[in-house]
């Protein structure tokens, strides 16, 4: 054990947390090649560059007729400018005719422009006459006409590495004719739940224990992370048969994920567990209030993430260490919120223990206005189940400050869905 | 045909359209009963009220000993309070035991106190002497307590109709020992793309057809959107083959999306087909922009939405017509956007075409400090396919304004995920 095994009673900051983790896998993130219809949700590991130009030609984008601008020029009301239909293109024609002047060629909208063309007028807007039509104005040069290259330049960094792939994306994607992409691999996570008072049999809850609610948010909020999950099930108290479970799982999983059993008492058999595994490295107590019992360890270089058990705890330690962790893993920032919005405290928060820690204060959103938000406060005892369910996000409450005042504009952090 | 067929120039407001798709389906609505395990992202139909206190009886929130602070009124430093240790009780606990006056029992975090006690004193705090603790200070009357009922209140409807069920609420509902909910039917939607010139084969693609990319939007936009969804395929340009998919259609899905073929044009199949079919109600032209080709159609009390083929509207006919349609069939708010924020505008927008229409402008985002957003405008063609690509979400620009200038605070609508 090369770390320091660290008591409860000297917390380590977030920020330093999050930083071991991250080099602890820094080495192993991988990538892996998976088919452009499979890639939504993963996560880009190399830019992708546009190979030509997109629209290739000059392509209409009406129904109409492509012309030569020069042949309108002294079109009027009185004497239109009369030019002859010379067949037609359509939307993803590969050839290219030559357009002879005076003449128009009818197009519709996406194909490409003949040869000689420089424009395109709508058919709303022509006279036909038999083989003939007539046009009552001097059309621009380059009117009603994407230019080639005007979507997508040859060359062009499109999506860079670390973009998480959005349905529009994989239309793009094959749009220019891309079939596989390198993307990050999806960590594998393992869930494990240890206490002897937890069941997931509703029978065994009914008569007087304890229901295993805490996997039913973090397992979901895992896959939000995009990652896949394995969850192992219940472990007694017992550190010998927590430490086996241990072991077996770091031979097929990339992070393991604990919940319960995480704070240093008699009884906490993960903590035993850990220490008996021999992790290179194993920190308990985090400088962050509801969840200073968290903590985590590194062994054979895997992360192992010990959430409290107490819900409010147990949901903060992942957004804090776990989420950030399976992010980075991902190529993505190392951040605990999925996306963050600004809004008014709608009520003074004021904090008197562990003043010193970062505080995450649970919050409702009341929208008042469009996409003007107040936030309510949702405080109480980190046992309380209903407070995220109250809740829509998090504020956090920087060290040393005790409290914000009602009114104060903060940074509203919203967890994965 | 009872409701007016409506030609491209005479274009209605997005409002009026949605108001009409909303009431063909208002009295269709269906619920269904589904486990709460598999509840996740579904959309609650009924409230959720809870049918007791939860905690059911005072519970502790710390290890250590449970007692009545009577016992410890005179304890000081010099004269401790000295109570017995009259067994334990652990989290999940079904019988109360009672406490006698002058004595403790040791409790784990949650466990219910046993009758008569009201506080808890950390074991930290105590000294262990044998059979006996010791208190060097008065312990104050519901210290370390989470009162009955502070976490949940019997009869208070925690989650209402229309809600989306998060992670923690799966876990709340466990917790209220709920198993079943009613929660809004999934509607079925069918997706049927429309062209001659499209193809999902990627060597027909290399040899000149137009792959058919706008699928790779809409049918994940759907699925995020909540719904099932089933790809019917590509129909050629003709109106009784397409007439026909669409009566087979009618009798399986609950709402079909048609890709193509809207505008009203000698090759526009779709329009021709739900003319043959009759529709009630049918709707073409829409006062947005990109987006004005878009429509919809009312059949056998079931709405047809036809998207235009070109990108841009593509998606803004989706996200104002079928977005909100098929979240008010689920309950929820018909609204065109997953979630909002504003952001300042970088660049001044200044819109030279369909001034009177609500125009929809593409915008990439920008994070600047702490959730303080910029935007930067996308403008172009309806056909780039790179527009959504380089953008997070949309503003709306209203009825006949036809400016807004830089700096100026806007709504970013963002799309589901």
């Amino acid at each position: 054990m090369d770390g320091a095994l660290r008591r409860i009673g000297s917390f380590i900051r977030i920020e330093e947390a999050v930083s071991i983790l991250v080099d602890s896998v820094k080495d192993v993130r991988r990538v892996e090649r998976v088919d452009v219809d499979s890639s939504l949700g993963r996560v880009l590991a190399a830019t992708i560059t546009a190979g030509r130009n997109y629209p290739m030609y000059d392509t209409s984008h009406m129904d109409g007729f492509a012309l030569n601008h020069r042949d309108t020029l002294s079109a009027s009301e009185e004497r239109p400018a009369r030019l002859r239909i010379a067949g037609s293109i359509e939307a993803g024609a590969q050839h290219r005719p030559e357009l002879t002047p005076g003449a128009a060629m009818r197009v519709l909208t996406g194909a490409p422009l003949p040869l000689g063309a420089d424009a395109v007028v709508a058919q709303e807007e022509v006279k036909l006459a038999g083989e003939y039509i007539h046009i009552k104005r001097p059309v621009r040069a380059g009117e009603n006409i994407d230019p080639a290259g005007a979507d997508v330049r040859e060359g062009e960094a499109l999506l860079g590495a670390g973009h998480r792939i959005r349905p529009q994306d994989v239309a793009l994607l094959h749009y220019l004719g891309i079939r596989w992409v390198e993307v990050f691999h999806r960590p594998r996570v393992a869930l494990l739940v240890v206490g002897d008072e937890l069941t997931d049999d509703f029978e065994e809850a009914a008569r007087g224990k304890v229901f295993n609610t805490h996997r039913r948010v973090i397992e979901p909020l895992t896959r939000a992370a995009g990652c896949e999950v394995s969850y192992l099930g219940i472990m007694p108290d017992d550190a010998e048969l927590v430490s086996q479970k241990l072991r077996e799982a770091l031979t097929s999983y990339d992070v393991i994920l604990t919940i319960g059993g995480s704070s240093v008492s008699e009884k906490d058999a993960t903590s035993l567990a850990l220490r008996r595994i021999g992790a290179e490295k194993m920190v308990q107590g985090l400088a962050l209030q509801p969840g200073r019992v968290g903590g985590f360890a590194i062994v054979n270089g895997k992360p192992i993430i010990l959430l409290p058990g107490l819900i409010m705890s147990t949901i903060n330690v992942f957004l804090f260490l776990a989420y950030p962790l399976l992010k980075y893993m991902q190529g993505l920032e190392p951040t605990p919120y999925h996306a963050r919005l600004r809004a008014r405290l709608a009520e003074d928060v004021r904090i008197s223990r562990y003043v010193d820690f970062k505080k995450v204060v649970w919050v409702r959103l009341e929208e008042r206005g469009e996409a003007e938000y107040f936030c309510y406060p949702q405080l109480g005892e980190s046992s309380r189940m209903s407070i995220p369910v109250r809740s829509h996000g998090f504020i956090v409450i920087g060290e040393g400050v005790e409290q914000v005042e009602r009114g104060a504009e903060v940074v509203v952090n919203l967890p994965p869905t």
